[in-house]
């Protein structure tokens, strides 16, 4: 408490990201990084970059990457935003979009973000449960709202809702912006960005720090209708004019422009959820279905947080969230095929 | 107007930074960008980060980067704060510790920034007058307000005031906080964080983007009393976890340990800067007083728009402001002495 403060920083609970060692010898499947490297060509185009004309501003309106998401997802430059990381996008689509006077709604088990960015905007929020099966019911969002926001597939779950459901929660709520949080559609799921040309009330963000390898650079990106972009447009420019360094966006372009690289990787990492899923099967964990590049996953016989305890004594790091109806459950990134099979034989001598 | 937007939406204006031109072959002097490149040591740092571990989160504590800035003001890391830009440094100070019941004071005169994040965050504001000379007199600030916010030296007119006015302002104020954002000081001014371990209502921002030549990396920083910087830190964590990438963190720390290089350019622009004013003054310039890497001047015999767009037929683009008082006035950046000369030739032959 400090009588500088204004009255928002006292009643602030910040966000609290995964751990970042900075011991470099550890298996480190607690925050969903990819553990492939990044395209090539985004390695060369960024190294090309670190030169004199970093003297000069980037171009606020980071024109080139617009365009190269358009170009991948059949849209116009006016149907992209872009920003620092899906994070920084979503702060601003909550002050810009979500801010209305009835509550916004997002499920009660979701990234742990979005209550924070309501504490920092003021915004009223009611937590919509999900199925005992952690499934989102669309039918469940059938009340009063100031905007719905749910990611797709849901974190730290796993699970995926089918776009027919999505459709469905879109045209229950014709009133709202329905925000779909894509942080890990390429790991298996069908993304909604097929549904803007037809709903103007839907916002789809996606990131480029995980299935495109960099986490590192904090680039992601919200498509929709074009007026729905303005508005994030107007809150953007009423901030920070250049959120995109010069590496931000060469680097994004080409990674996104590197298609071929890009589906190696997703699948490589696709089949090694399938394997990873099946072996922690048969070591008797109960494994929610997950089209992400992570596995939620709880043991009858062991709590979680000693699980996760003992991991960790064998330098491997999972998630595990101290929090109502998830306790239990460990979110568990998918790594290399070595790593799986490291974690595997640790988790064969813990449960003995 | 749009129904989906929040109502802040409707009603702001956002900033419009200096144009960044596609075209190369332009003489820059709009947006005061260093001329020099930025130092090699520091380019190659950023080089080193074009590698496989851009697959992993940077560190949303940027420690190194927060380290450096320490050893080089004598502070600990607890009185740094790191941002994307001072941009988004002076955006989270705002919302922080600016948004109070009294008005926030800043001079009429100054960085259009400023009533921008005011319409963004519903901070009542309340612009002071600068003196006829274009001065910030302490006196004008012995009034109620809810905290101060000035540039030193001010933009865009280059002007500094010294640090026994800054006292002065601290001395009157102790239940404010006042801001010191300190984008152009080092080339020609003393920078208030000397003043930091005795007013704990005072918090300096600087930028690495004009004199240390990484406009393009976006990296700025506030230096305060601790409590303060928590304010900012926690702010940050409800917004972006990690708005500094690995390249901007590795840059910055290398810039900023590179301390012969930037005395180096630095000295360079002040020169180069003495020598411009001399020769504007012989074509018949009123030049104001620059401590600044840019001169704020008005030619008697010609209308600055005018002026404005004959040079920029010449190639030569300068920044011209359509606000009261200042609109006769063009904000010249000081580029290389190649520039100058160019530009000074552009100006006789206008002028005839």
């Amino acid at each position: 408490m400090n009588r500088y403060w204004s009255s928002v920083v006292h009643t602030l609970t910040p966000y609290v990201p995964g751990e970042q060692p900075k011991q470099t010898d550890l298996i480190k499947l607690n925050t969903n990084e990819n553990p492939y490297p990044p395209s090539p060509r985004a390695l060369r185009a960024m190294a090309a970059e670190a030169t004199d004309t970093l003297r000069l501003y980037p171009d606020p309106n980071a024109e080139r990457l617009k365009q190269a998401i358009a170009d991948l997802h059949g849209l116009t430059p006016g149907q992209v935003f872009v920003g620092n990381g899906s994070d920084e996008v979503l702060a601003h689509t909550f002050l810009a979009l979500l801010k209305h006077e009835s509550p916004l709604l997002f499920p009660d088990i979701s990234y742990s973000f979005y209550p924070v960015y309501c504490g920092l905007y003021a915004i009223a929020f009611k937590q919509v449960p999900l199925t005992e099966r952690f499934e989102i019911d669309p039918a469940d969002y059938r009340v009063a709202n100031g905007g719905i926001i749910f990611p797709n597939p849901n974190a730290p779950t796993g699970r995926l809702l089918p776009l027919t459901a999505i459709e469905t929660i879109l045209n229950d709520n014709p009133q709202s912006v329905v925000v779909v949080d894509e942080a890990y559609i390429d790991f298996g799921g069908e993304s909604a960005i097929a549904l803007v040309a037809r709903y103007p009330n839907l916002l789809v963000i996606q990131t480029l720090s995980k299935s495109r390898s960099l986490a590192g650079l904090r680039v992601g990106f919200a498509v929709g209708n074009a007026e729905l972009i303005e508005a994030l447009e107007r809150v953007k420019n009423s901030f920070n004019s250049y959120p995109l360094d010069r590496f931000a966006i060469s680097g994004a372009v080409a990674a996104i422009e590197d298609r071929e690289y890009f589906e190696q990787t997703c699948n490589r990492i696709i089949r090694s959820r399938q394997r990873l899923s099946q072996r922690l099967l048969e070591l008797g964990f109960q494994v929610l279905p997950s089209a992400a590049n992570f596995l939620f996953v709880r043991h009858p016989g062991r709590d979680a947080a000693e699980l996760s305890r003992l991991l960790r004594e064998q330098s491997i790091i999972v998630r595990h969230f101290r929090l109502p109806r998830i306790e239990q459950f460990l979110r568990i990134t998918i790594g290399t095929e070595v790593q799986g099979d490291q974690l595997c034989q640790a988790l064969e001598q813990i449960l003995g």
